[in-house]
């Protein structure tokens, strides 16, 4: 029997209050309007940005809402005036839109898409700035334009990437942020070149996506930075060369890795969100041409800083968001990489659970040992 | 007769003491050594890094220096090994170096030549780790590889630029530094792209290259931002289109200029040395890609901050000296874009006085009405 038009009652982990367990709840999914698509997802995996929100310090984090940005699934229904899927597409919803109309979209030079941002941002849909997740007629407020911790889901139709239906979606899931991010921050925003020495902070999912895209372009020397060194053995598979672990050293790490490389580092990548690891990840640069990307959050109201002679002899100070990748262009072509055995996947997940066991989920981000946990979301 | 191996005896404005007056005394020049040009320096003009070494505040300046940086003159003579100038070339010295050898020349990245910095960062010469100024036997130290207020400087063969004999030396000197930044800062450093929204944070002669250099490259909207109304007439004729003064608005500056600008301009500039505007200049930036160049030199100790969503959400923190210019291969051409009209000089002149009247020229410095004094060193 077809669900299209109908309201959809499923399965959903709700964040009710800040810091409080998920619950699973039995929410309704109002049917998609137009310029909307309607995703059964399948798998979803977490990251930092759900626990951050879930924590209570993301400022503008809505309660009660349903979290969850880095899944995929198949589309169940489309609504009026949406071309680019149909029902049974395979598809990764993408909390950064791509319209290819607006004038992100149009400069050529950067893929943060604002068409939709006014009504994401505030956990509603643009067409009538409402949820479409209900529980007893409460709205439940949408998260980052995803929502993907729900068996379906309502995303805007330039927030949905289709991908070869032959690829494995328990896999490709986890290029809708923490791969992807990586590998855009090397590849899209710092442009590292061959013969680089790279210095990655934070040996997380991205830090080793950074590993493995900064691998992939070359570089001659890839120096993992983290104060857990047990995750040098896994970062080794990844691509990095060096390990530095802070707490073994008396000096600054900048200066460390200075005296390392003779001089500084061509590129680093702060993967951790942290500010003071911020500023270590721009000074241990290379005089003249040395580029620091940051690609952690940090927590709000944080601010970094620098002597602005840092700057002045050369180096430069950037950030990305979704490693700068066109979502709907280019997670398909991410997905066919994968599908070609040029980027890992596999590797990332550590973990598999159910929807049910989300808390437990939640748990094992914080342990060094968990990379990614993919929850599946039928069980 | 030939002052050639000889040790020649002139006049100089020697800085004894910080924030003491400059005194002009008969300084005793050395011949060059190996690798070094002996220049007759016969126009210099006076810029804010001299005028900030000398008020002391400067932590790596030392006393007694002969200071001065933006000069033009003819040589005199040459050391041994040196190739590439002969006694009566016209030159312009440069305080950034040009070696073509070391990895800083070889990188394609930078012009920030590294081969005499150990030397020129405490007062010497290479060689033998001396100065070639004394008077009564005691040495007078060198400022920035260059001393240019002087009848007589000894530079690094690697720090003198060959120039157009046909070119007006009393023009040509603000090549040596404030009108070449400013220019490189926007050819070189930013790249800005014809259409772009540039706004330049102070309209002292840095900020009014900029503005040159931004109209040259073809920028639709060039925003003057001065607290001085006065320098508004001037800046027209440079290209400025738009005048802001922070106070005529309650507002920060970055939100008055994001709100003129539907979102924020595309490259900002920062020419003063003040790091609340460093901030204001990146933060004016538009999301996504503004690009916002540091050109100041901040107080000692003093930084810059800002939210990091600034940089994760697209724009770019550089900085630049001498406008990225590679000095001995630039400054000739920069010689060249002059005599051919393509650039300002002459304009920037808005005082010549003499050698003699250097402490009336700093004191010219500090007035808004000045832009570049230019001394005669002859007089």
């Amino acid at each position: 029997m077809s669900t299209q038009g109908q309201v959809i009652t499923c399965k959903a982990a709700v964040a009710w209050e800040p810091n409080k367990p998920l619950v699973i709840e039995d929410v309704h999914v109002a049917p998609p309007q137009a310029g909307e698509v309607r995703v059964k997802i399948l798998f979803t995996a977490l990251c930092h940005t759900d626990a951050y929100t879930w924590s209570g310090k993301d400022p503008e984090g809505l309660f009660p809402c349903i979290l969850g940005h880095e899944a995929a699934g198949i589309v169940e229904s489309v609504g009026e005036g949406v071309t680019e899927v149909q029902p049974g597409d395979h598809v990764i919803p993408c909390y950064q839109a791509e319209c290819r109309e607006c004038k992100f979209c149009k400069s050529g030079k950067t893929n943060l898409c604002g068409k939709i941002r006014a009504a994401t941002g505030v956990g509603v849909m643009m067409n009538d700035k409402k949820s479409r997740f209900s529980i007893n007629g409460k709205p439940i407020y949408h998260f980052m334009g995803t929502s993907t911790f729900s068996q379906y889901t309502v995303v805007h139709d330039v927030s949905v990437a289709k991908i070869d239906p032959k690829a494995p979606l328990e896999k490709v899931c986890l290029l809708g942020c923490g791969v992807a991010t990586g590998l855009g921050a090397v590849w899209n925003t710092a442009k590292v070149e061959p013969g680089s020495i790279v210095a990655i902070f934070g040996l997380g999912t991205i830090g080793l996506a950074v590993a493995e895209g900064a691998k992939a372009a070359g570089a001659s020397r890839i120096i993992g930075v983290d104060i857990d060194s047990k995750k040098f053995d896994t970062a080794k598979n990844f691509g990095v060369t060096e390990f530095v672990n802070p707490k073994d050293h008396d000096k600054p790490i900048q200066q460390v890795l200075v005296d390392l490389t003779d001089g500084g580092v061509d590129y680093s990548f702060e993967c951790i969100g942290n500010v003071s690891v911020m500023r270590a990840a721009l000074e241990c640069c290379h005089k003249g041409w040395g580029t620091s990307v940051i690609i952690g959050v940090a927590a709000s109201g944080q601010e970094i800083s620098t002597r602005p002679f840092q700057l002045v002899t050369g180096r430069v100070w950037k950030g990305t968001a979704f490693g700068g990748f066109k979502s709907r262009s280019q997670v398909p072509w991410l997905v066919d990489k994968y599908m070609k055995k040029e980027i890992k996947i596999d590797e990332y997940i550590t973990h598999n659970l159910t929807l049910g066991e989300i808390n437990k989920a939640f748990d094992l981000l914080h342990e060094g040992s968990c990379l990614r946990c993919v929850l599946n979301t039928e069980a």
